[in-house]
This record gives C-alpha cells, structure tokens and sequence, in this order.
C-alpha cells in the first residue's frame, strides 16, 4: 500500500499537538462542571428532516447510508434519510423534546463533539471540527439571567485556556430591531427591510461601511435611516457608556428599550472576569447571519487571529425547542475548539512540552529481569507517574536514547540485586542518583505534560 | 413538532448514565496514559478503498456523500467514496503509514472513539457505539513481550471499572495452525482445511461440539481430526497447566511450539492482575473469526454477562500496516465501552449517585441578591466545588425542592449582610449550620457523583 494522503478539510493531530487539544478540553470540562453543567452527547446522525428545520442549510450537510441497505433493516425504522449533524445545538433541542419528561429545568448541558460540514476547507474552517457547547433550557419562559451566565461561564473558560487574549462582543436582536422599527423600518429579523438590513449590516467586515450603505440605498433606506443603522452598527461600548452611546443616535421604540436593558444586564454581569483575557464589549455590528436567534448574541475574537473570524458565538433562541405542547426556550454558545487551536498549532502559538504522557522509562538490563522492571514501573505508576519499560534490553546508551528521542524526562535503572540499589537519571541534566520505587517521585512540572501558549514558552 | 423517536441501534444516554459513562472513559484514560500511551484520534470517515482493504465488510459500512457535491469540491480531493470507519484498527494501520516519519517506534497510542455498523440492532450489538483501543505498532518487528502488555494493561483498567469481573480469554493462532498442521491438515487461517476447522471451531458456542464435529466431517476431515481440533478447542488452562493439557493431545509440529511458548509467556506476565476481578485463562476455543491476526488473540466476558458476548478483544497482526517500503507489526485490544455498559446500565448493575456534577445550589433571596450568589458561588468553585446558583428567586422551600429533584445535596444560603452569617443545609439530614465561603467544603464523597456497580450499592 502507498502511503495515504490526508483529506482536505479533516485534520488529524500527531500526539505531541492531541496532548494541547486535550489539554483545552480537560479545562472545558472542568469549568463546565463547576457551573453545574451535565454533559451530554447525542448521535451522530439525525434525521434530514430534523436537520433542514433550521433552515437553508443542505449544500453543507453529509448524507449517510448504508452501503447495503436492505428493506428488513431500514434506518431505525424511521424511514427517513439520515445525515450527520451540522452543529451541536439541532441535536440537543431534539434531544430536550425527546427526553423533556427525564430532565429537570431548567437543564443545564454541556456537550463537546465532532460536527462536520461539507464548506470548502480554508484556514480555520473544517469538514470535521469539535465544537464545546454549552446551553441552559428551560420549559416555558427562560429568565434573562442566564443570558448574562453563558458569557460569564465561558468567558472563564476561555481565560484559563493557552489561547491569546479574547474580545467576547455581545448584542442584542431585540435592541437591533427595535432600534430600527424606531427608524421606521418593516419585517423581522428575516424579512422586510428589517431582514435586509441585518443582512446588509452582517456584511460591514467584508464590504465596509460604504459597501454596506450601498446594500441599504439599494434596499430602499432613506439616507436618515442608513446613517442611523450605519450609527448603530459602529457602537462598541461598556456597561459604562453604552446607554449615552445607544441614544445618542436619537432614535427611540420599545422594542430598543428592552434589548439595551437586556444587554446591560449582560455586560454587568461579567465585570468579574479577568479583563486582560477576557474583554467583554458591547458591538452593536454582530448580526450572527441567518441564525434564529432573537435576544442576546455573541462573538468572539482571539486577539491578533481576528482573520479567523469568530471562534466562539451563540445567542438566546425564544423557542429553541418546541415539542407541540410546551416550548423551551434556551441560551447558549459554542466554542469551535478545532478552529481556535488548529491555527495555533499550525504556528507554534502553543505546544506541549512533550509528545508523551512517560515521565519515566524504566531500563532493562537483560530480558530474564523484564519483570523487576515491570514491577518497579507498577511501584511508580500506584503513585501516579507515567512510566513506560524499555522496549528493548538494548545497551542502556541506546534505551537512553529511546526516551531522549520521545522528551520523556528520566530514566530508572533497576537494582539487580539487593547489594545493587536503583538510580533514577533526569537526561536533560545528565544527574543520576539513588532511588527508592517505593517513594520517589519526579518534580510537579514534570509528572504529566504541561501545555503552554506561546508567548508564554 | 411532534416528540421525535429514537433511532434504533443509536444509542443516547441521559445526564446520569453518561456520567457511568465519562467515569470508565476516565478510568480508562488514565490507566493507559499511566502505561505511557499517547492519544491520537482519526477523522470519521475513510476512503471506502482504505475500509474495504481489510476484507469482506462492505455490507456494515455507512457511505458518506455530501449532498449537494459539486465538481469544483471533490470530497477532500482523494476522488474516492467516503465511509464512516467501523473500527479503529484500520484508521490507525492508515495513520501510522501516513505519519510514520513523525512517530517514535515502537508507538504506544490509545483511541477512544465512536464507529458505526450498519448491523441489525440488538442487545450488545449498536449501530454506533464507543470503543477504547489500546495497540502499539513498531517497524520491523514487535517483541513478543508486547502481547503479555496489552493484556495487563486492559486487564488493570477492567480491573478498576465498575463492571463485574471479567475473564480475559488468550489464544494463540500459530499454536492452533501448528496443532492442525501436525494433525495433517493443510492450507491457512483463511484457506484449506486449516481455515474451513477455524471457521467450524468458531461456531462451538452456537452449534455446540456435535455441530462442529459435523461440520469438521463436511469438511473432509477423518475422525482422528476432528477429534484432535475438537480437543483442542476444550482445552481451559492457567499458566500451570498449559502445556501439559496441550501436549497431552499428543500432537506435535514447530509452529505449535512457538505457538504455544508464546501464549505461556502471556500468561505468566499478568499474574499481578487481581484474579477476583480479572482471570486470565487460555482457551484454546478462541478464534476471533475471520479477523487476520497472526498470533495472540484475546477475547473478554463479563461473569454473569456471556450472553452479550466478547466485550475486549484484540490480538497481534504480524502486518498491522505496510507503506510498500516497511511493514509495521502491532498488538492491540479493543474495549467495547458501549457495548459493556448499556446493558448494565439498562438493568440497574451501575450508577451514578446523582444526575448532575453540582454539589451546592446557592439560593437567593431576591433578585437584587443575585449578584452576591454568584460571588458565593465563585468562591466555593475557586476550591473545586460545583454550584449552581439558584434559577430563581422564589421561597426558599422551592429552591430546595429544585436542588432536591436533582439530587443535589447542599443548599447555602447567603448572609444578606454582615451580621447575618452564611449557612448551609444538607438536605438530605435536614442539618443547616453556619459556614464560610471562604472556607467551606462538603465532604469527600459528596464532591463529585460517584459510580457504583449494583452489586456494591
């Protein structure tokens, strides 16, 4: 066999950079859990017709199906064609109305899992790539609270992880749309010269301001009404200033009332993270598309990668999921882990300091005293140290080497006999000295691999 | 939206099983990274040439195609059909070929993943399911001392699960073919009279002794034969009584004795596995159907559980992977994680103490307060503790009812103000004292939700 090529668009990792990716999930998961988020994982599939509810989304989907398909195994029975999902959050509001009588509200998930989508592959976008949700649901109504929650939780998270400096922006469609009904604006979010507008406006990193008021005359906007959304739109505030800087622009609904006070809240509520990893400004510019959100939404920049576009976004959806009797509503965002660190890795922005999880090798003298070398790797291993055996009884020059060659830090030399005491040699420094398996241990930085941002290193 | 159905064979767990679930992918983890494995995980999807190299399984496979491909777009550019892997032995063999110039050899790597057969679903068998692989893969050749590893390493993580005790079966195919050489059959593990006697000894637990006897006389086999295969498929034996149980048959031919050399060492090499947990026998029955190992193979039953089958299997292949310039022998074993735990869980035999990771709810007393709950909250989470505060501000019966329903034991109520001190209750005994939230923490066992097996409930 000739040795394969990769797939465009499905990256895979060698261990040294998995150790990293692992790394940021291990932190994702632990604050997850501290803010009292369950995971959960779904299928990897769904129904077509649960996929295409959310809108025009088919160029981008994977169709699956059995090669063999025969007519007594249909597809579990549904009948339905099925694809894997495009995001995480169709599938968890399937899963809610799926097991709502078995889950306590509001429900609070976590899920970290493998999406794929058909784009063209560029630089930070994927065909396979793992996504980090998190979302809270409730039955019914969903307070505003939580809103204000899903930044702060994630906004933690990111400040812990060997990422650059984060801009979380966050605004709100009911400020954005009130503000221009108050222009004199018709329609929704999706339609009218309201849907219009949003979309012209989703284009300003592209097109910039000129480009957009173009879009906007073209739709009809009086000259009034393109500068009060091209004004709107060049908002970036605090919890401070936002309030003056919102009806400064002179336009005024009930509607915009309700999303400033919305936003407000937000920003508040985040003022305990730490500002130099995490800043959260208001940027009254992020539209999130055609997305079906209807309050609060957020994006997320890294700080010197901003041609990545946004790594980490979500919004509040009024009816996340709706079952025919009851409707959740749900506030959530999601990271694209793979988006954040592919790049990075890519440029050595952030690396481990090993490729192996070995701290120790342990030698092997002749193959008659592979077992004391095993015992002593298991004395090591009930402490918690990773240790490997020397695969070989080669010369100890060259088991030297072996580890050498894979960063692990130390080697151990067995005593062969009871007058023969153990020596642990750390080879970065070459000192070897006398040993006890029964109680030695390395230094902390150099138990497991330590993971560390670049301008860190 | 009507309440959607599950699909059959795609299973999904609710917040309390998929914490039995993370706590064996924990355990697992940690074990193997303890024996100095590195992680890597391959994309989901294979070229279909690449799946199909390893023989006839095109009838379990799921193709994947985007559903709107077009010319400008091929899939990754391979110009080949793409499936979703159905293992991760062959995405493995695929990846050391493709990054063998970046490994270190011999490789030690674990994977823990989804894959997906197109079987018919039943109790045991998915169409998706989790498996956790253990394999290491040199270039060259792979000392036989590797094989002893595998199975000390899995039996030590099935040893720490919360399964019930396990019976790792070991065979060893060149014992077999050597024992059906020397009784005069021809041929190999797939062709011949050699292979058409794998294949009958397979079905012993399904047709019994009789039933292969008839097959074997089908075959062409005289009775001396099929006495002698059957015989040696009877054989059960501990590293005391293997050679005397094998050479009593009164067989001989070279291959049987390297055969048989190497699955003694096997044996011997895991006599530090706790035998109440994890018993490691050799049984001579064990075939592992039409899978192109080599030597060792392993199979693996829970006791009291044989009707779901092998959930751990694995063995040696002399050629894992072959880049047409080195070939790249490895020894592996798979852990069936969905397989071992669905069943269990269905029927009681393991749980989770409670469904969510939250060990307090903070309460608030109004909505005006809710800032200070979260303060308290961040204070127990800066020591490792999970909190919720609490979604509303309703009385305080409510808020423990909601803390109650999830099975959270704490509920803290926060002092309103400095001469009204914090306290907080278990509100499983009723107790409610005075604590700080500088301080404070619940006990050990409440920290995080614990796994147990039914029968240490």
């Amino acid at each position: 066999m000739a040795r394969p090529t990769p797939l465009s668009g499905f990256p895979e990792l060698l261990p040294q950079a998995r150790l990293v990716e692992q790394h940021v999930l291990d932190v994702l998961r632990e604050v997850f859990e501290l803010h009292g988020f369950s995971s959960i994982e779904t299928r990897a599939v769904e129904p077509l017709s649960v996929l295409l509810r959310k809108g025009e989304i088919d160029k981008e989907v994977y169709g699956v199906r059995r090669l063999q398909a025969d007519a007594g195994a249909a597809d579990g029975g549904s009948g339905d064609d099925l694809a894997l999902h495009f995001d995480l959050t169709v599938p968890f509001a399937r899963y809610v109305t799926e097991n709502a009588g078995h889950l306590q509200f509001p429900f609070r998930r976590y899920q970290v899992q493998k999406v794929w989508r058909g784009e063209r592959p560029q630089e930070g976008r994927y065909r396979e790539f793992t996504q980090a949700d998190i979302d809270v649901v409730d039955r019914g109504t969903l307070a505003v609270h939580h809103d204000a929650d899903m930044a702060r939780v994630m906004g933690e998270a990111l400040s812990r992880l060997p990422l650059p400096g984060v801009t979380l922006q966050v605004n709100n469609r009911r400020l954005v749309e009130g503000f221009y009904r108050g222009l004199g604006l018709e329609g929704d979010v999706l339609t009218g010269s309201i849907g219009a507008t949003m979309r012209a406006v989703d284009k300003l990193d592209k097109v910039g301001a000129r480009g957009v008021a173009g879009l906007l005359a073209e739709a009809g906007l009086t000259q009034a009404q393109v500068d009060g959304a091209l004004g709107l739109a060049q908002v970036r505030a605090g919890a401070d200033d936002l309030v003056a800087a919102v009806r400064d622009l002179g336009v005024s609904h009930e509607l915009l009332d309700q999303g400033l006070e919305e936003l407000l809240a937000v920003l508040t509520a985040v003022d305990d993270l730490p500002a130099d990893r995490v800043a959260v400004v208001a940027d009254l510019s992020v539209a999130r598309g055609l997305d079906y959100y209807t309050g609060t939404v957020y994006e997320t920049r890294m700080r010197g990668w901003e041609s990545l576009g946004s790594i980490c976004s979500g919004g509040r959806y009024d009816s996340l999921a709706d079952d025919g009797r009851d409707v959740y509503p749900g506030v959530g965002i999601s990271l694209g882990v793979t988006r954040a660190i592919i790049p990075l890795l890519a440029r050595g922005a952030v690396r481990a300091s090993r490729p192996t999880p070995t701290a120790v090798v342990v030698a092997v003298a002749d193959e008659a005293h592979r077992r004391d070398a095993d015992r002593v790797a298991n004395q090591l291993r009930a402490r918690g140290v990773a240790v490997e055996v020397s695969p070989t009884a080669a010369k100890f020059g060259k088991q030297i080497r072996f580890a050498d060659r894979r960063g692990v830090p130390f080697v151990w030399f067995p005593g062969l006999d009871a007058a023969d005491g153990h020596q642990v040699k750390d080879i970065r420094s070459g000192e070897q000295v006398p040993a006890d398996p029964a109680s030695w241990l390395p230094p902390a930085a150099d138990l497991r691999p330590s993971v560390v941002a670049g301008d860190q290193a």
